[in-house]
């Protein structure tokens, strides 16, 4: 979406692997929290910089640094020289206007998506980017500030829920993967609340906003789409293994997310077909309302005029109108305007307009 | 569609492989029916606790175990334990909002689709999650409540008709499958008769309710070629024989589910373009509508406002209007006023306008 | 379509393989006629029984059973067990709801395809069911009643003429597929005739009968396509030589079928693009006679309202008017009045309105 | 297209590989022009019969053949007898509602394609069939009538311009195909301008024949476009080498072709796109064309109906109606009156109305 | 675009190769620039004349002749000769009306696609054609006129920025396609500004002109799309190593322009689909509109028709018509018509006419 290009456009001519930070700017230190675990073991720690995680580097633990904001370049920079990722990797973790994407190195995966979810208020959608460094024993993941998706998954770190702790850092991986898109569910939900709220409004009226809304929820519909189609490609390629840091036992997790992908696809489908018929519908409705304006219209122009034509004839001045001079002459025209009111509501009747 | 939606993002942050019931809850008892054949011998019981079937375990006879209704979780989980069933195949048989999909492991098939029929009052369309688990000599089929549409193969198993009874327990998942598309066109049916009652209001009239109607229909169209279409994917793995299970014999016979898929998909696609057609003719219905409305509105205004006209000019009351004296003044300009009106009228004739 | 929808539902619950007559019952006797023919030797003979042609079943002639109607299932089910033909194919032959396909058996090959063509009476298109079993020597042929378009087949099988006596029965296959897809085209020159008549009535007025009839060719055309697209398939099967039973100089012959169905498809899209655009010509027709409407409507309103205001003044009783004393007020009023209607009209006149 | 459909339902029932001469007939003798050449030499002569050619047959010179008119059935089948053409392909060629194709067989190539040409008058397009034979050392070519695109071809040969003379008959029929291409360019510079006139048109009018006129635009474009998009198939099979008398210096000139085949296609969408637009933007001036005459209308009926009914007010013949005595009563309504129609105008100026 | 096929039509009938500058002629001498550099060396040139690059042509450094201008055909013909380039390609260079393309020759790769720029004024949109002959250790490129986007790439090159310096030609040719790739943003911005004032104006009002600036924008938009779509092929093509002249450590780059490509699509895409979304709401706006003055004109004429024929019934002349003679009859008449007229306002006030 233009948003995006905005951003872009500012990195027209540099070299490629210039680190710079492209996005919403929001004040603050970046925050680097570290989670080392593994079967018997737990220890979270908020950290100062960057440096302190290095020592780890080689430890059999699980390791999971999240960093919380981008704003700090030459923080990641260190992570390039300190883990040996790819500049062009971390230019793309910088530039928060990806494509949702997998890249597979030697010794570490690389994958971006989208995280969404409501804003606090309820009211809005917000997508964030999401990176994830996944190496041996090793995950990184990056988020473009504080508050993400991950609750659930730390909680069954801290009390070794499920198998979680049992197993590698893939299935971390794929832990945090479902996490985000379980998360999708959540705002699909909202939408279709949306969607309710607008199906009732169209029932009782027709206003243009109802049109722009309906244009409003479909453009963010298709910004969703756009924003989650790849994942498909992207867990399609972990599930079929090309990747040895995937383990096969975790394929078939992998397989459940897949599912649950297309589940969102097909739900953002029916949405947009959806909001097409009711786009439809709308229409229909102006149409009906012009009718049954232009009916009202026609009924009180079609009775009236006639009427006021006779009256008119009976206002002439002539000095020979003999009716003028008749005694139940008044009483007369008084009953044939009424005769001709009467049969006209009789005929709109008999043709349904009212 | 958005009740799936709501159902899914009660789940967001749990586990993998959790198991919890997402569908409607329907009260009452989980209802365990097991059937027990072979050419010789065939055995209908209702069972009151899931653990009496697993004595049968290891018999050479075909077991088909029908379980109606997901509520009591922990029932499903007995069967996890005892048959060797993932866990996330469970977590998909609870979660009613599933996409058919078929999924082979090494001594079982998951089989997961929507059985769709009309509901007893004959005016609604109830979709319901069927999975099948199909192993070496036993069958178990999940259902969201009792009711469905095996009844005919029941009866084939009870009086021993056909070949059900000589072939193995691929030729029972296949009867099943059949007997589940096989009632597609039962509902089809119905569709093409609410399709005819719509074609027939359209042709007299044009309210707004049949737009509403329209898109409906089309909705369930669409919500329904969604929940069928996976369908073909799934017949088509089994026929490719990719599962050891399923032998030569039975591909035949898949090939024929096969071919109704493909022929319920026609059907679907020819319903909704025909509903599109009638979505255009509702438009074009409005227009004609309209028309006719403002040609009435036309004939009557164009007609008595020129005689009003005439008749105001003889109403004014300028002492010097020779006309006013005329003897015949007054049928003069009553003749004139005819003269008008009739010529206008044969004017709208020539135009078609009535 | 719904048609094939109320026949197929009947089925639902019935063993595979039972043999039903599903379609239109037409009374009367089934009508088997056998050809039989080599180079040399051609001969015809309406049979009473199927038995009748069993004994030629070894002989070294080409033999061509043609059978007309389908009610008599049991006649059918004998062929079955001379034959050895498959239930499930019979059971597709009696169920006229089949969609065009091939399929490849050990010593036989089975094809179900639509015969279009025009009603005796030549207005209505009928599309008949027709299953071809092409064996060693050996075709059968079944429709749904008497009347088809091989006759030009038989006359050349009798005569002698083109090379169809010295080649086998592939040829033969061959030479009946060619006859149903050449005779598409004479269906499709009707349906070329009924939209310039079509087109032709566009031009001159708008009537929702109009909107109706563009539907109602839309909706032939959709359901003529799904009839004849699977065809290129059956051919394209035909042509790579899946088959055993179909020579190479067959192929060739097979290629040119090919291009005619790809010919009748380009027609038929080509058709349904032109309905496209005649219903957009009908919609603006539509409006444009609406704008007409009003311009007629508003021309006459807006001269006529204003002259009569101006009546209307002279029409009232204050005492003191001095215009109405004035020798020449009439005069001058009626000037007036021809003023503002001129007026009105070189207005209305350089607006382009009439 | 229709046209075709006529053609080909005559065949109907005739056996494969009839020659039957279907298009249109124009009267005349076919004429028969062969040109030999190689390096050194160029020969051109008119010939009477067809057999003056077959001398020619096994010279080590380039020969080619073109035939103008397809009337002469006799004339086609001599060179089947000759040069051994399948009789298909004969027939093929005589029909001339083909799709473009290649055919590759043993020992020639059979490509029948459309030239598009603008008439003689530069009004109409005319589209004719062009087959050419290509094989060893000769290239036959059959037009419908004379008069072909091909001129730039015979003056490069004959003025041994450009390599045409030094290189073999493959690169013949690539300068035919080319000449056929190229021209293809100068029939959408025609429709280009035909786009302009029209675009300028719905600038100042909307009359109904606007609309008449883009979708008879648009049906020329899909015409061509069916015609054209074939093309593409054909010249990228000759780019793969599939024949073995394509040499791989003529591989590159092909994939120039296709280049401008593809550069065709993008034009012809790009038009419809266009065309598609235009459609939308005369239904919006129709709609803006109504509201303006709707604004007319109600301006001056608002205006006026008040002021008459004012003046009917006071036209009213009660006795005790003081205003009627007043001295001023005349002019204070006149007064009113002008305000009102004030007020109304600077409310309707308000709205924007005009 | 009708643009291009104006141009094209020009060589009809020409032999391939033949040279001819197809495209706007901007006078002015043809400016040759030549950078030579390696990593510790650098000198820029401008050249009278293409024989001063020759002498260049064996030395080690890395050679970029620039070429602005592509009028003077001799000069480009001596590239021909010198480094043996392909005549067709020479062709394609001074044809601008090419589709973006690559071709892959033994020991160059030739790349034609589209650089497109806002104008200097920052209005309008400029597509010119770039193409680029990349060798051994030379990268030639040729452009429609001086003025481009390579300003950024030359800095880096003079600065010895980055890593351009150290890698070799094919860095260089990836960093050229990068410097248009990246300024496509900078066009699509400008779009999304034009877009956003658009969707501004049509809040306020609903001009004829709006409909027309959408289909403009959404034509801009197709135009794009077909330049820059094909560009994913080039790229493609590119980084599947398809010529040995692309180093291993380039493809990495490329698969970061391969990127950008998809994502300016999904821009397109997305700001196609908000066209549409405009399109919608300006239509429902102008029926809008419509209901509005029909309200107006309904109210205006419901309330004072009925009025002035209640006016006009006490207009008339009769002599017996006792209420004229009442003391309080004219009172009651205007009490009356008060009456009728409130009593259609809250009539319409209820219907929420205004």
């Amino acid at each position: 979406m233009p948003r995006n290009i905005k951003k872009q456009s500012k990195m027209a001519g540099l070299p490629p692997g210039t680190l710079i930070h492209i996005g919403e700017k929001n004040p603050g230190k970046t925050k680097i929290t570290l989670l080392t675990y593994d079967q018997d073991h737990y220890e979270k720690k908020i950290l100062n910089t960057i440096q302190e995680c290095f020592i780890y580097k080689d430890t059999p633990q699980i390791k999971w640094i999240n960093i919380d904001g981008l704003q700090d370049v030459g923080l990641i920079q260190q992570l390039d020289e300190h883990f040996g990722i790819h500049p062009l990797v971390l230019e793309d973790i910088l530039n928060t206007g990806q494509r949702p994407k997998i890249e597979n190195f030697e010794n570490y995966l690389f994958i971006v998506l989208k995280m969404i979810y409501l804003s606090p208020q309820g009211n809005d959608i917000v997508s964030e980017q999401v990176s994830l460094i996944v190496g041996q024993n090793i995950c990184i993941s990056f988020q473009e500030k504080e508050g993400d998706v991950f609750d659930p998954v730390r909680k069954r770190l801290e009390e070794n829920k499920g198998r979680i702790r049992k197993l590698g850092v893939d299935y971390l991986a794929y832990a945090l993967l479902d996490a985000i898109v379980d998360n999708y569910y959540v705002v699909l939900e909202k939408f279709a609340e949306d969607m309710e709220i607008l199906d009732e409004t169209l029932m009782n009226g027709s206003e243009i906003t109802t049109a722009r809304k309906i244009h409003k929820l479909k453009r963010v519909m298709i910004d969703l789409r756009k924003q989650i189609w790849p994942l498909r490609e992207i867990i399609g390629s972990l599930q079929r293994g090309e990747s040895k840091l995937i383990k096969k036992t975790t394929v078939l997790y992998l397989r459940d997310i897949y599912d649950h992908i297309i589940q969102v696809m097909d739900n953002i489908d029916t949405s947009r077909d959806m909001l097409s018929g009711m786009h439809d519908v709308y229409l229909s409705s102006i149409s009906n309302k012009m009718n049954e304006i232009m009916k009202t219209l026609t009924i009180f122009a079609a009775i009236f005029i006639p009427l006021t034509f006779v009256a008119g004839i009976y206002g002439m001045n002539f000095e020979f109108m003999p009716e003028l001079k008749w005694r139940w002459g008044y009483l007369a025209v008084l009953g044939l305007m009424s005769g001709i009111g009467v049969g006209l509501i009789v005929y709109f009747k008999k043709k349904k307009w009212f």
